[in-house]
């Protein structure tokens, strides 16, 4: 990669939903004749012009045009993705009720893998009981050995989304690569980018194509603005319904798998309109923990919660060292809720 | 330093208060017969031997012996500090009522630095309002730059204490070096050894020969370890009224002044018997994000909070950017107390 | 991701050239028998049995079967990329008397970004001046921003390709997605895996596909372990012909771009029979500094380096600030090559 | 610590060596007009007056005073260890011919702990034959652990100063406390102070009025700039004979001890006229690789290496792991001797 991203002035302009092309070419040429560049955004929700530029120019200008709905100024290098210009937070609606908001705690649990229709049964009427509403669980694992265990693939999830559907279950699962966006398209409620793909720039581009909301995983060693361009990525080929999620950095402390950085979360809610997920599973990797790092980030204002849980860790596939029992699991729920609205009541 | 510590097995043998001198000679002979060497550890609370050696052995041998009150193993590389040999967590009783223990928060607040006579009296005032009966300046200030504000010194001190002494309020200051360990003593109830410190080892050797509490930072890039081995120090030299302190560490994100470790608070309880505080001012260092990075360590588990107040933060010698005002510090204290209770009432 | 990666026993079996299928087929039952868990491995070079199992047995079991060349028994994380087995170090070939192995310094250098025809010739003219056979240069970008410029594609390296074979030049370019590997494929000799890129474990084992070379960067904060499971990723799906490239690393220094981590390339010459280049440009990010790394770099052990150098840097679309211009890339091919013949007149 | 360094704009007076004492106070008064805060600084070898303010002003207003031999502008927050008012490298005289300077390759060896008469002898011996003048050894032993081996104190120092000087040999030896300063002075040649107390501000305000050499690592997780400034604090309270010292940084790179950062060299060189040493035992921590990082620090332009060395690694009281023996040392050091000349010859 290179340096030399240009981070002078931006501007973005909303446009009117039914604009007309010659509006358009309009107010293309009055950016233009600002000195700056405009780039036409245009997702399942909105229609955008941003536009870069250097020596910054009273927004008065084009906010008058025919077509613009309304100007702002962004002073981050990332911009469609920062709380500047959007009044309120985003939500997202999945449907059937599960709405992820910054109104209610969203929840998602599961294993790390899928590991067959036995687990999946066993794992969705768990989730029923604790009246969560969102699976995870892997089918396409990245893993650092070649030789290690990399999911069941495609068939297991087809098995899995028959079975969620039956059960009014949504599921998020892990996308590692292009190729197979459009295969799990019908399958999956959410995609998952991990750690490892944060930063692969052509997998965050062609999931701004599809019509489905993704949550976007903190590199092993993202900064936070790191995060907000991979999904200001997605954003700008054309879909912003997304989630940011911090799942713990590396740092030189071995006591822990990763090092959790609950910093992230007020930090993230305070730079961009997007929620805020918080993966505490991962984030310190030690399961008699996991709880303490949730109830920590709840209280530090994330929006959800991404975790592992399994009918018997000891016995899982993978990460089973990170992962709760349905014992643990329910208590953690409980908790959770409980603390989500201790924060509400007290306006935190 | 060098690598080649011991970490083999060791033995703590906590000796009955009237052991006679032959007794102890006796039981000192028993563990080299073993083959394990002994340190006599003196403080004023118990009286042990650290024995430390290769190959295990039935601790019975030993646990029989006249003037043994009880023996256990310790796996860990620190000793009198691992929670594996006490039964309980320590308290540290300050006198007056003000104790810290696991079944209050303990709060501790002031300004970065003691800036003069009005400014304790207003600080003060505001702690009492707040019910805070612990308060935190510093007097001898660390500074990067040797050009930089190094504090008001011991003159500063004898005020504060005065006018603290005439309100009911105790005192946090930060010992710099082995030379001030004496001139400080009458006037404070706390020594603070600061993260520049954690690994001096002859000021905390020293520290452990006075009969006041020690709170112990983490070091800028200290791990678990290092600071248990810190507090280890002052404990082997005879001072066991010790706390630990998670005030941030240093990684490659820029966008916080230090990534406060919130995973270090359930592990350091894991861990260890001994309170652990927890610095969000320093830990975040920005103002707007330091109540939730406090709240965050409450739900993680700690036993107390110190963090910086200041009538006009814009107008503090320093740390202005990460102090709150009056305002924002009731609200904090308010809140901290209410989530403590939330805790305590869930039994997390 | 997740752990429970397999770290037991490893035995590596090569087959010999013309093994029969019932001779292979008694092997892999042999293998299964001890437990063991065979991955067949068929590379341009070689086809290797990758046994992995828990209890280690004697060798020779295996050693004696028909169709079997030799038996090895590896202990690393990492199998094929290990030196254990090895005897001595891999060389690659590249055709037209361009060779990259222990014996010569491999250099690469050439642009960050290719801008146009003029700029290809002119850096061709200058790299044959130096003696210089490689030619780095981007056509696909991987940027942190979805507004900075990405490339100018794969028309620019059609081009590129045809003036490079022309002056008998070898091409060397970052390749960012499996889609793009085949239309790569006809116009360039070496496929380099980006830092971004490192852990997209789907590009890896697609690249095992391809009779092309790869140089794979470490990551940003990536481990050695964790570059050379990388490499085994590539090498188990097909491909033997690699590199590893150090590059820097994300530390809490921020007076450079990265920190050069002049350690990993002992360590990786100790650990792995591929060659080792160093990418001082990346490395540091400051120019005055580049030949400084570089010289470090060659006298810890590299076998090549990869640098950039540009007519003008200062009018560069991308990485000026660490571009050399021709007068200082001469000096750093001479100064190189001259510490490279000390180096080896000195047997290090 | 806090924050709100004063990083405004700097003026370094130097003044004549016969300078009156109302020349002084005009000069102050000036200075003072000008809205600048003089500190005055008395070293062995020169007076200064540091200026610190906000608005540059023309320096030419305070260069024509009498008493005043020279004035420049340091926009560094580090000021009189800045390369920008000095003309040329400061070297360090340390008598018998032994100097340390940017024209020869200064070279301090000898085992991590000093372990008794035998031992000094054997070393002495050894470094008489490679013709290394300075030897480096521990007698006040900083360790993690309270109850690891903490040196021979200052006997052994004695004992070791008086075969020292009857074999020519200087003394390099940490200096763990303030109240140690005093002690060790006539028996030492140059005080070194330790990655643990590189900001024990204390300590290095003291060292700073003793009229003998300090060399001063960089601590575990110190910037460049922290290391400068800590320089700052021992030339600005009196002492300039200083020099810096690279000994690995702490990251997430759990395959060496330390992880040797070599960008450091250029960077310091160009910061400061004070000297490098490299310390390439701890900056790796790895035996069989110390040589090569030694090798990499010469060419990316160190003054000098400290480094380990022992009769017997493996009986080493401490730091066997990463301690050359007497054949490896001979290598190293004629090497090292060959590569500094070849990089003078190049005139690198």
């Amino acid at each position: 990669m290179c340096l030399q991203e240009d981070k002078g002035s931006t501007v973005i302009i909303q446009l009117e939903e039914k604009i007309q092309q010659d509006q358009l070419a309009h107010i293309e040429g009055q950016v233009n004749a600002l000195g700056y560049k405009p780039t036409e955004v245009r997702t399942q929700q909105g229609h955008y012009l941003v536009a870069i530029g250097k020596k910054p120019f009273d927004i008065r200008h084009i906010g008058h045009l025919d077509g613009v709905a309304d100007v702002h100024r962004v002073s981050d290098a990332y911009k469609l993705v920062s709380k500047k210009w959007k009044v309120g937070y985003s939500s997202i609606d999945l449907g059937d009720g599960v709405v992820i908001s910054p109104n209610e705690l969203a929840l998602m649990a599961g294993p790390c893998s899928i590991e067959g229709e036995d687990q999946i049964r066993s794992t969705i009427q768990h989730l029923k009981e604790q009246g969560v509403r969102i699976m995870r669980g892997g089918v396409f694992k990245p893993r650092t050995s070649p030789y290690s265990f990399r999911g069941l693939g495609i068939d297991a999830l087809v098995l899995w989304h028959k079975i969620a559907r039956e059960n009014g279950i949504k599921i998020i699962t892990e996308v590692l690569a292009v190729e197979d966006i459009e295969p799990m398209y019908e399958y999956i409620d959410i995609y998952q980018v991990g750690a490892r793909n944060s930063q692969n720039f052509r997998l965050l581009h062609e999931l701004g194509k599809v019509d489905k909301p993704v949550l976007v995983k903190r590199g092993m060693s993202g900064t936070i603005e790191d995060l907000l361009q991979s999904a200001e990525y997605i954003f700008s080929s054309g879909n912003e319904r997304l989630m940011l999620c911090e799942r713990g950095i590396r740092t030189y402390e071995s006591a822990y798998r990763n090092t959790f950085d609950v910093n992230a979360i007020p930090l993230l809610k305070e730079k961009s309109h997007l929620p805020v997920i918080a993966d505490p599973s991962h984030g310190i990797g030690i399961r008699k923990f996991v709880e303490q790092i949730a109830m920590a980030s709840i209280v530090a204002g994330c929006d959800g919660l991404i975790f592992e849980v399994h009918e018997t860790p000891e016995e899982a596939f993978s990460d089973g060292q990170q992962t709760l029992n349905y014992s643990e699991s329910s208590r953690f729920v409980q908790r959770a809720r409980d603390l989500f609205g201790f924060r509400m009541d007290h306006g935190m």
